[in-house]
């Protein structure tokens, strides 16, 4: 099933299904108003909101509505953990050729991942408010899982079984304050402003078997001002599937459900994919040239991040946001 | 008032209203069941509680209970986002002078801050599950504040006025898996098992003219295994307050009602203090005697936190606690 949460001037917004080929939707008011309630007591609520799906997708549901992207928060407008991983080593290994850093061994058997805030993403449509443009905007295109309840010492295997919802993810950076914080070593706090998500969050089953040993094998778009930049295949780079990312995360304690897993920048070893997200292309152009070329984001600056599965529809629906100066 | 969150199998618990010398409480249904629900709509809800808490103060509320701290969660059992600063400068100061790492100027200006997770706080009296003892555990005794909605950009003046609460918080730390974390520049994930709060939190004028200029200027009782440890001032040595820390924190993004942020280990100047983390007490060893001789916790090792007021009550309740093994 596909589930998106409506904006109803609430801080978790409206739960709605919406159907598989993102034409209607229906609130799911009677079963749960929030998506939060749904992980919380997820084998109750699940199976209701299944049953729904199913009308809607076979044109019966009452009440549909045509679904509308632009009314969207993020499926899970705030969640308890979100966490980032660098799970595509092709992203890894150019960022440090560029800097001529060596790449320790670990980053070949052990993901990278940070804490970040959960208190406010935003929704798909909604606009990227920076307070400079000149803080090296960067977006970062990446698949993200919310999961249920993992236990502390859970294995990649069972981390899997926990993984409840796909999503895909804006998860804008602010490149010049992040390497500051980075130098700290306590991660990124001011360099990570609001993350945005996809209209639409789906049960790993919507996808098929695009969805296989924790990766999406699925090519995100990226487009940048209305130019293709990124066709990357989200699944064969993915060097830590989500199963291992997970069980990283819950070594030394639980997850709690609602807990949401950031694939980190998709990346592809094949360059002729494009990128996924500015400080890549800029490594390599370092790398080739002596010097990046490619500039930052500025004000004005549109960014659309999509997946089409098989049958050429849209699964997430699309990301399309602007950068927009702060007040 | 003082606010507490009661046990009752549920993720959020139930909001209960403690006496101001936490011998009775009430439970705050009909106004909100949970300390989240109060948070997202403070001016309205505040009040109501305010009066529920004149009430029991005065010894006329009628469905009131003998409060115990045994039955309490966290205040806020999860939050969207938890950020723990280092603001005690004693404290970066002495752990980098054992490492002969040169202390950058900008410690002193900026305070050094990081995301955790915040989906599964731990009570008060409840254990602390840890994997494996041989992985450095430390306590480190905090003050924190829950905050309202800030505004991004604001300043520390007006931060301040985002505080609702304040509470004490054990944020536990896995040493030996922190160093390798904050090598890596993302911060801690693995290094930060899960934190415990005081048993109430409570509005900033419940403690008087001890919070002023946005630190709490009452001495932090830590006792490790029955000793103190720590009798250290949570205020005076506080180098970046808490108006301080949240601008900081909101300087690229709002930050959402019930955020939590901490102030890192406290630590006094004044040495005879003593200390609110092992790892500080460990550091002075090191340059005093060339070695660490102080071990870090072990399994059955015991730990209390608290902060009395000026007519010697505890404010906030103990935190008390014990390290057990996992399974």
């Amino acid at each position: 099933m596909k589930l998106a949460t409506y904006k109803d001037a609430s801080r978790d917004g409206q739960l709605v299904v919406v159907s598989r080929d993102l034409s209607s939707a229906h609130y799911a008011t009677g079963i749960a108003n929030t998506l939060r309630q749904v992980l919380d007591d997820w084998r109750f609520m699940a199976p209701q909101l299944r049953d729904l799906s199913d009308l809607l997708n076979s044109g019966k549901a009452r009440h549909a509505f045509p679904f509308e992207p632009g009314r969207c928060m993020a499926p899970l407008p705030r969640a308890c953990q979100w966490v980032a991983g660098q799970s595509f080593i092709s992203h890894v290994e150019r960022l440090h050729k560029a800097t001529d850093a060596k790449l320790p061994k670990s980053r070949y058997t052990e993901p990278l991942m940070r804490q970040g805030g959960g208190d406010g993403f935003i929704g798909p449509c909604d606009n990227i408010v920076i307070a400079s443009d000149a803080s090296g905007i960067d977006f970062e295109a990446q698949v993200a899982v919310i999961t249920g309840d993992v236990a502390m010492g859970a294995s990649p295997e069972e981390a899997l079984d926990g993984i409840r919802l796909l999503m895909l993810a804006n998860d804008v950076s602010l490149r010049k304050l992040m390497a500051d914080e980075q130098a700290n070593g306590l991660g990124y706090l001011q360099g990570k402003p609001m993350t945005a998500f996809s209209p639409v969050a789906v049960t790993p089953d919507e996808v098929g078997d695009a969805w296989r040993q924790g990766r999406l094998n699925l090519t995100l778009q990226t487009t940048w001002n209305g130019r293709k930049v990124g066709l990357c295949d989200a699944g064969a780079g993915m060097t830590f599937h989500f199963g291992q990312l997970v069980s990283h995360m819950c070594k030394t304690r639980p997850a709690s459900a609602g807990s949401i897993v950031g694939s980190g920048p998709v990346s592809s070893t094949d360059w002729s994919q494009g990128y996924a997200c500015i400080a890549e292309k800029r490594a390599v152009e370092s790398v080739d040239n002596g010097r990046a070329s490619t500039r930052f984001m500025k004000f004005g600056d549109t960014l659309r991040i999509e997946a089409k599965g098989k049958n050429g529809q849209s699964v997430f629906g699309a990301i399309e946001q602007e950068i927009t100066p702060a007040g």
